[in-house]
């Protein structure tokens, strides 16, 4: 379901379960991957993948939602919200440059997992990345609102959030959802060279995750009543 | 002064009072628009448009602002400020989507009106959109400037606020203040077309405009003290 | 060490200092000098420059941090770090307009100092901006976070801040860190144009500076918990 393997400094991570949909079963798969990932030290990265020509993940497991008791092998219904929001407050702050190589379609949970890793290279040609929940009529939940708007910039953050617009390669790349597109055939070993060149950066864990921390983590700093000129000019209060 | 007609589930509202400068009397018709729109039910889109070749909406009714009582027709100049504001707030919350068609100068609170819209189809060649406070040695109000902190990119927003910069259409797309221009005498149709796409989002009103108070609402969780990591890893305290 | 020059409304202000490194003699001149442009009165603006052909500013003396007792012309090592922080939070709130020209290498509290300016003009084929902390294995302190957030689109600022990305030229046109890049042998001359253009916008210093401040301050509006929904609707208690 998750094969993991590691090539000098980088760690790749390949989700290979058809479809890439999300259920419990997948998230604890997905996490205990990631504990041997955290368990290295020194200089890393992580480039997550997926098996699948055509899917990088195409959200949440619908079938397993609708019936979880046909599915006894995609895990705990109950536990799964709780579980799956955790996982992905672990990736946006791993403490290690963390790279999604896009290969195809990542919808709604599947593009959720690619936001939250620092860098996003996509395929050109095929394949869109979209949260479609105002489309199904449902609304997004607050956490996943914040991590889109703490993403992207304040325009294509409504056009997605609100709008469910489909983003193909060239025109995710332009408007700053992904930070390079490559061929289909070139897209794994574009994704491993930027990881080689980003791992150095993990040589300190505590330091580079911390600092994510600030980011994205509880009080950020971004979302403090203050702004830059205030905390410049009193910068010993704001360590 | 307002026109208001529909096509399908496209409504399309047209603002006929020559530069469409806004006082009491406009904002009153305008909102007497919105109820009839609001009323509907099912699929529906808005499209705002002008009468005007030249001007989308040109600001503030200054000449009536100046001299009140020489305009009566123009309405009550005490009730102006807050009826206006709250216009605008109503509009970025509306629950269905609404394109501005912005076939000349918006300036000011020409421009507030559009940038309250889900999407903005812009003139390609003539017209600029503009907040010109800080030209005329004006402040920008707080919830005026709080309306472009969430709609535009942070470089974007400050050239807007700060520098008063007038931006036309190649410009404005670029910059993600608008989505799309066109030539003039295709405006109306691209405009239409694209609400004609978009309407089946309110098809559940209280989800599409839900989530709009979510992101621009009191207590909007982009505003929260949290980053998305911490909302993440708690999902269940932030509904 | 600088260099203050006044042609009709446009104040330059030369940096020339070698590398110009931050301690705190540097902060003190570059201080005093702000203090004479900021007692002028009408309409002005103020161009900040390098003497150095390759560098803007190469960030803090490291020299003098790693042993302040060799380099007593430094200046205070114990004041430094407050005196800088409030330096910057001077400049970002700076009333009237502000345009740095970065003529080559702009990195850590050389890039912070060139953010704080309004409007940034870069040399097209050379130099780098970057912020480079996180490849020293040093964390970025939150104001300096703070500023950088509040001036970049959110991917540009997550690839800088937390990628520590060195931007040419181009590249930060293009992701909104500078709004345009020229020629070496222009850059002095582009700068200076938009500054006369701008001036005007100080006639009213108060004005100016005091919509920076709803920006950037105290309570900054942007960071306020309400959206602009709420506040439209309620403009009455957000003046």
């Amino acid at each position: 379901m998750i094969h993991l393997d590691r090539t000098g400094d980088v760690f790749t991570l390949t989700m290979d379960a058809g479809e890439n949909r999300w259920n419990t079963t997948f998230v604890r798969n997905l996490a205990e991957a990631l504990d041997e990932v955290e368990a290295s030290t020194g200089p890393a990265a992580l480039v997550t993948l997926s098996a699948n020509e055509k899917f990088f993940s195409n959200g949440l497991d619908l079938a397993w939602v609708a019936d979880p008791d046909a599915y006894p092998e995609a895990g705990d219904r109950v536990a799964f919200g709780e579980e799956f929001m955790a996982l992905m407050g672990r990736i946006i702050t791993f403490p290690m440059p963390t790279i999604a190589a896009i290969n195809g379609h990542a919808f709604g949970a599947g593009f959720m997992s690619a936001l939250c890793h620092d860098v996003r290279f996509m395929r050109a040609d095929r394949g869109f990345v979209c949260a479609n929940e105002m489309q199904l009529g449902m609304r997004i939940p607050n956490p996943e609102l914040a991590l889109f708007r703490h993403k992207l910039p304040m325009n294509v953050y409504f056009e997605t959030v609100q709008l469910a617009r489909r983003w193909a390669g060239p025109d995710a790349l332009q408007a700053g959802i992904v930070q390079a597109i490559t061929p289909l055939e070139e897209l794994r070993e574009a994704a491993i060279a930027r990881a080689t060149e980003l791992a150095p950066l993990a040589a300190n864990r505590d330091n580079y995750g911390g600092q994510k921390e600030a980011l994205f983590g509880k009080n950020a700093v971004l979302n403090g009543p203050h702004g830059p000129a205030h905390m410049l000019k009193n910068a010993a209060d704001f360590h």
